[in-house]
């Protein structure tokens, strides 16, 4: 159970530096106090040594982690350590990291010098070895000292405000750097605010004066107080250029001297990139090679969204970053975790534990609500909005974030980043992939005009960016599994307002009339908990809890109740049947994430490997919508029930039809029902073609009329199904549409199967399992998946696994004829695994053969063709566009099953049905 | 596909009846006439020929029904017959049955002649064949002459009321007969009705007379023509004592001479039982032996509920009255299945398909309530009540019936009696067992005095009998898997109504402000469907659909839309948000009934089958509440929230904790929260012992725990399970409340099994299967059922399965430790399939063994207990008051596996933990 130190995972950026500091070595005795001594001296400054460092992970591993506030960053120690530390510094909140004020190298130094005398503890009995703890406590007590020797000047935090010109700088940034000035000044650091734009100096000294005027003070502030503040503030801010790298290099120089001719130590620099991402790399190349501060300081760069536009451009952006900037050196902004109420939700499931552990799960939620409407249009944005709408502007990240707040699961330590980090990306991946049907879009009726007007498009020109989307988000755990999320955003609409809202269930049947409910008693009312993030009715951020649910705790000292409003509902009840808290100081996103910043609180922003699990998830989609025509709305209360929408079988649509369209869109693909099911012939066997959707549906539709009709004369049914793409679909409407299908009775056989483990994602066998087996009852031992994996091995011939496939068909199926067959086509006509110019099961006697595919993985485990033939049924379903030109083909060659095996496919005494939708069959 | 018609199921009395006329046989020429003027003569007759015969069953099979309303029997015929008789009658309205008005003896002969006929005609091609066809017209015509021979005579009916001084009599059953008069009088048939009791005569009449003059006309009716009408009544009714078989014998010859003297022919006899269910059997011998009509006239009785006491005593009752009468003599009244809104169910879902197909599942139905409230209490019916409660009065039948109404799958003809039946007996098989906590339980107050003051009890009597009951039904099939069924009915409580309710899930998102929601339009608004029975604040029956769902389709002839009555709301919503329809003309259910009695409908009554599965399902309910004490409630208004509940996992409980007992139950047993989990020590290892569900939670949660670390730190979890009832309760656990369980990483192996197929309800599997894993995401490679079926046979020597499970067992699991082994305890100290006496798998090499059980099914397969003590953790479940014995014995003994094989179990390195429930450990 000990921990090898060894093996501690460093950044690779640390291990660089851990190796400069490796000659440090703690000489036992050199600069050694007395324990009790070093302790007092702890003592005396641990007023300076804020906020605290966190001992880290769940209680009883054998490893966990020291935290550092400041720095942002922790180590990994022995489980033995907490009780040394504990020891050592007296109390859990003496603090290390700040020790450096804090110096990074010192602080590694430090860490080093603990982690190895630590090594030596993980030999556990250290009270044995009073050595050992006297080379401790002087590791430590030189760590300390050399800290605070440092500690002696006084210390400078410079800010430089990238786009200080900006609307974003001017509405919040500069309040936001005036309010860290004021919470920080006269707590040991002074501080310099630099302006900095492409705009001339001249200029940008005016805009900044401007806005430097119009600061404001906490409305408890003295005005006195508050003017010879903020008049010091104006002070120490100043504007300048920054455009060359000679400017950087210039600024770089000039804080210097500052501090040098003020007698200060610089303790770090922030950059604040309030400016378009296509300047991120560019600024970012000049202040890692002309901006950074000297040894010993640290560097956080603040960045703006949008990090990217798809998962690509952003791994490339987070590519280029990292190589000026060390992870931790970034701070990517998502202004919503800095939302007091969004920045609750952890702390409130952490503090309501016992009430929620079990409520949040999908047995008692109905639906969770994450929604941010706007009452704005894109007027005087379009340049951005045009290229991003509104899934990358609101949802890709504001609302994502929520969702994940919500539907973590909860770490133990929830102010812990590394863990809540963690979770997140387990939750990331438990997300089901969205569908082009996942989502509704809509875009304002007037939109167009603006783009057409404010970037010069000619009057032909339409734009299908959504301003609009409901998204439906299903999570696939056992916490989660059917419960709606329902992702919405929209400008243009009736209000303006903000909230996650979780409905619970009604699981109560109240027995005296309704009449007589009271709000607080009855669990027939709704019961639900809303994060109401702002504006809106309430017109201020809030916690709401249900009285029928139970009264949440929240710290007294930030939130307090909300004031009764008589008239006042809010999602269906009065403010009255909630208990509702609002924060006691309604502070602004910016001004506490720019503290945060300054606090090194890195919970509060996006990580890099957070930013790309969001992209991995919603890339698909919006590649899949990239052309699809939103609906377009009036705007405002005129837009009626139009863009209400509701959710069926995982799918999104919106309630009403479409109405007479108010604006065509530019190439308005032909609607399924604009067709009729078309019944034809194809290779002299019956053809049916259709669009997907109504092609999926007819075919799941005849494999039940076959399997009921199969049951009831046999009383079973041996389906035989292809792995690939096409079948999901079919699998997914099985799933969720055919209540009177008999799987009780049914037997599912693979066609055929790659030579991998039935648990790699590549076997047929698992797409099966995620998209049919998991929803519907068939009897586990009805279900054959191929033998590919015997003995540890894939689809060694001494295994016979074949020959045992065979057999088992022999054994459960009559005449090895199965009720029915699925097959597919492959773009060179292969079926099946039985694959062009290559002999393997196109006749003889075998039943089931090995086969070996032109494509990875090459081996491959197949039903044989006199087998398939052997059907009652054989059904194969041809999809997309990619078929066209083999579907064309095929149509016209005789029996060649050597050059393509689909035409050899031709039941002895079954049918044979062709299943196509257009895209294949009519290109 | 031809039918075979020797195959055709008839029931046995027919048989015989049918072997009687065999020697009754069709020459072809003989009493032939012309198709036309049979044609003809059909037709001429044809107004007699009413209700007209149904041809029932799928299109396209081979068989279908051919349904004679009046004698309510079907016979089966094959398809050809549908042209056939098209053909030879016309249209299919023409009647056969009706030709004997009809005498069963005539009407089997006609079938047995069409059906040998049409056997003939199934060689199909008849038109080839003028001989064939020319036969079956003569069988047409013989049947019909005859039968219209039989018409000449005038025609009666006379109509038994048993018991005609009681109350249900008195309140409806007379004016049910009056009403049938009214319907009837002049449509060919005369009445005598005969008032029948124990009481004198002289008494009796008295009574009968007062009913008699109270009767009351349709509101429509004009005075003089009602009063004509009721003076005839009078007239054609009598009352006489009904006592000993004399009398019966009396009565019989007493109709029999008033028939002849009057000229008349009788049809039939009603024996209507208004009696008390013990004098069942004697009256049911009496009309048989002394009072069944003459030959060719038919026999119905008509039977209250009760039908039983439970599934015993109803079976019991069903065989005495199966001796009497048969099946399609006996019709078992449950009137709620004559209420016109109840009777209107299946037709409700037959005519809306369209708009209820994609509704009528779990996907869109959040919960369906069945509800019937009383403010009534049981005062002056204690007697009854004492001995049914309102389980037994008004869940087993009425709200039963409705309840598989709604749950069952719709036939495709909703007005055939058998396949309603089929499909509700499909509905019956499957509910979810109900279980202990399937159930609240309740009783007002005032009850238990009542009782003492009714039957003299003396003061110490206190009754358990509920007349409060919610309960909580689920359906384990595709549609409904997961959707509430709430069934609640009470006394004494605060208002009177009946409904069932069906609320639709919300899936919609409304994106406009609440404030602007319209109930036509809004899917945000709650969508239901009520059947509301009666009573309540409507005061009268009514289909009631949500505007926003849908305009259900209704029959205008028969019902109009409600008026609007503003002010009122139903269900949440203003009776103007609902399609609101009730019956033109109000009736009441047993004037109904009695005419479908008449009419001989017999899919309004409850056939033995539908009865005994109905006590199938309550029946264990009722045993396993036996003993529970009710919630005491106040009654009316008063009881306030105190008989909420709520459901959680299956389990129902109430709401409110139970606040100070109003009246001490007799025995209430001590609640688990009384007890601490004991921790102790048994046969030297860890003892956990507390009450079953405490004891069940606290293993699952133990086995998650290990679960979690196993992964952990292997990437998987090997856990072996015992099968036997204890685990059920472990495995619906496991499956409901542990939502972090690493399913997805844990093996699953059998710790023994019986040689039985997998998908015997005796295998171990299939317990494991129906309670685990249909409901958690094992992946299907993961499951390791025993190989104890195969090459079709069980467990013989030469297949191996043992040797091939242990390889499967060292393939994947590591030195064959299994992390976690789930282990009973058997009366005879068997654990595992390892039994005493028996030395097979104590020691030596082998891994897994055949073994032989004392009890059936005696062949085995087991782990051997030196593999089960390889396990890091081996858990023995030991629960129940039987185990309390051996459980005493086995923790004196020491280690003898040889006569206690549990003895045996302890790890060789692992830890060994029991856990027993307080009944096993304590006794």
């Amino acid at each position: 159970m000990s921990c090898d130190l060894k093996k501690i995972p460093l950044p690779p950026a640390w291990k660089q530096k851990a190796e400069e500091v490796k000659s440090v070595d703690v000489a036992p005795g050199k600069g050694t106090r007395e324990g009790t001594e070093c302790q007092q001296l702890l003592a005396s400054t641990s007023r300076l040594l804020s906020p605290a460092p966190c001992l880290l992970g769940p209680e009883g591993q054998s490893c966990f982690l020291l935290w550092f506030p400041r720095t942002g960053f922790a180590i990994r120690v022995p489980a033995q350590a907490r009780a040394v530390l504990r020891l050592v510094l007296g109390v859990p909140h003496v603090c290390l990291s700040c020790l450096g004020t804090p110096l990074l190298a010192h602080t590694l130094w430090l860490a080093t010098s603990v982690l190895a005398a630590l090594g030596m503890l993980a030999e556990p009995h250290f009270k044995r070895r009073p050595g050992v703890w006297k080379m401790l406590m002087a590791a430590m007590c030189v760590a300390l000292l050399s800290g605070l020797q440092a500690q002696d000047l006084p210390r400078q935090v410079s800010i430089i405000l990238l786009g200080a010109t900006g609307d974003l700088a001017r509405k919040y940034l500069w309040q936001g750097l005036f309010h860290l000035y004021l919470e920080e000044v006269g707590k040991g650091h002074h501080f310099r605010f630099h302006g900095t734009a492409l705009t001339s100096t001249e200029q940008g000294q005016e805009v900044i004066a401007k806005v430097l005027e119009s600061l404001s003070c906490p409305g408890d502030m003295a005005l006195g107080h508050c003017a010879e503040l903020k008049a010091q503030f104006q002070q120490l801010s100043e504007y300048r250029q920054l455009k060359t790298p000679e400017d950087y290099l210039a600024l770089s120089k000039d804080i210097e001297a500052q501090v040098e001719h003020e007698g200060l130590r610089e303790t770090g620099r922030i950059f604040y990139l309030s400016v378009p991402p296509f300047a991120y790399v560019d600024i970012a190349r000049n202040i890692n090679s002309s901006c950074r501060p000297g040894p010993g300081a640290w560097l956080r760069v603040v960045l703006e969204k949008p990090f990217g536009h798809d998962l690509h451009s952003a791994q490339q952006l987070a590519t280029e970053l990292g190589s000026f900037f060390q992870e931790e050196e970034m701070y990517r902004v998502d202004h919503y975790l800095g939302k007091q109420v969004v920045a609750q939700i952890l702390p409130f499931r952490d503090q309501n534990r016992a009430a929620l552990d079990g409520l949040w799960n999908r047995h008692h939620v109905e639906r969770v609500e994450i929604v941010m409407k706007e009452t704005l249009d894109a007027e005087g944005r379009t340049s951005f909005y045009e290229e991003y709408g509104v899934i990358r502007d609101v949802l890709q990240n504001h609302l994502t974030e929520v969702l994940t707040l919500v539907a973590m699961e909860l770490p133990v330590n929830v102010s812990s980043p590394e863990s809540v980090l963690q979770h997140k990306l387990q939750a990331f991946q438990a997300l089901r992939s969205l569908q082009r049907h996942s989502a509704v879009l809509g875009q304002y009726q007037a939109y167009s005009g603006q783009v057409r007007r404010e970037l010069q498009k000619p009057d032909s020109f339409h734009s299908l960016t959504p301003t609009f989307a409901g998204i439906l988000v299903h999570i696939d755990n056992l916490r989660w599994e059917g419960v709606p999320f329902i992702l919405m955003s929209g400008k243009a609409l009736d209000e303006r307002v903000s909230y996650m809202r979780i409905l619970f269930k009604n699981q109560a049947f109240c027995v005296q009339s309704e009449k007589h409910w009271v709000a607080a008693q009855s669990r027939c009312l709704p019961r639900q908990i809303i994060f109401y993030i702002g504006h809106g009715e309430l017109g201020s951020p809030a916690v709401l809890v249900s009285r029928n649910l139970f009264q949440p705790a929240l710290p007294s000292a930030s939130w307090k109740e909300v004031e009764g409003r008589p008239g006042l509902h809010l999602f269906g009840l009065p403010l009255s049947d909630y208990y509702a808290y609002s924060p006691v100081r309604e502070q602004d996103a910016y001004s506490l994430l720019i503290s945060h910043i300054f606090h090194c609180r890195k919970d509060s922003f996006v990580t890099t490997e957070n930013l790309l699990a969001s992209w991995v998830f919603w890339t698909p989609l919006l590649d899949s919508l990239a052309h699809e025509v939103p609906r377009f709305y009036p705007g405002g209360a005129e837009n009626g029930q139009l863009l209400d929408f509701e959710f069926s079988g995982g799918h999104l649509s919106f309630s009403q039809p479409l109405p007479e369209q108010l604006v065509p869109g530019p190439d308005s693909a032909p609607l399924p029902s604009d067709f009729q099911v078309l019944r034809a012939k194809y290779r002299e066997s019956p053809l049916i073609s259709a669009w997907p959707e109504e092609l999926i549906a007819r075919l799941a539709g005849d494999i039940e009329a076959a399997a009921v009709r199969a049951v009831r004369r046999f009383g079973k049914f041996h389906l035989a199904l292809s792995g690939g793409s096409s079948p999901v679909a079919l699998f997914q409407q099985l799933a969720t549409g055919h209540y009177s299908f008999p799987w009780a009775h049914t037997h599912l056989w693979l066609v055929d199967e790659r030579c991998v483990p039935l648990w790699d994602p590549e076997s047929n066998f698992q797409g099966l399992q995620t998209h049919l087996l998991q929803h519907v009852r068939v009897p586990h031992y009805n279900v054959h998946p191929m033998p590919v994996h015997r003995r540890q091995r894939l689809c060694a011939e001494e295994d016979q696994g074949a020959q045992a496939y065979a057999e088992e068909i022999s054994a459960l199926v009559t005449n090895g004829s199965f009720d029915l067959v699925l097959l597919g086509m492959g773009t060179d006509g292969h079926t099946a695994s039985l694959f062009p110019q290559s002999p393997a099961g196109l006749d003889g006697e075998q039943l089931v053969v090995l086969t070996t595919s032109p494509s990875s993985p090459h081996r491959r485990m197949s039903l044989s063709l006199p087998l398939i033939n052997r059907a009652r049924k054989v059904a194969v379903l041809v999809m997309g566009r990619m078929k066209r030109e083999i579907a064309m083909l095929v149509s016209r060659v005789g029996r060649d099953p050597k050059k393509w095996p689909i035409s050899g496919v031709l039941p002895d005494s079954g049918q044979l049905v062709w299943y196509m939708d257009y895209d294949a069959f009519l290109g």
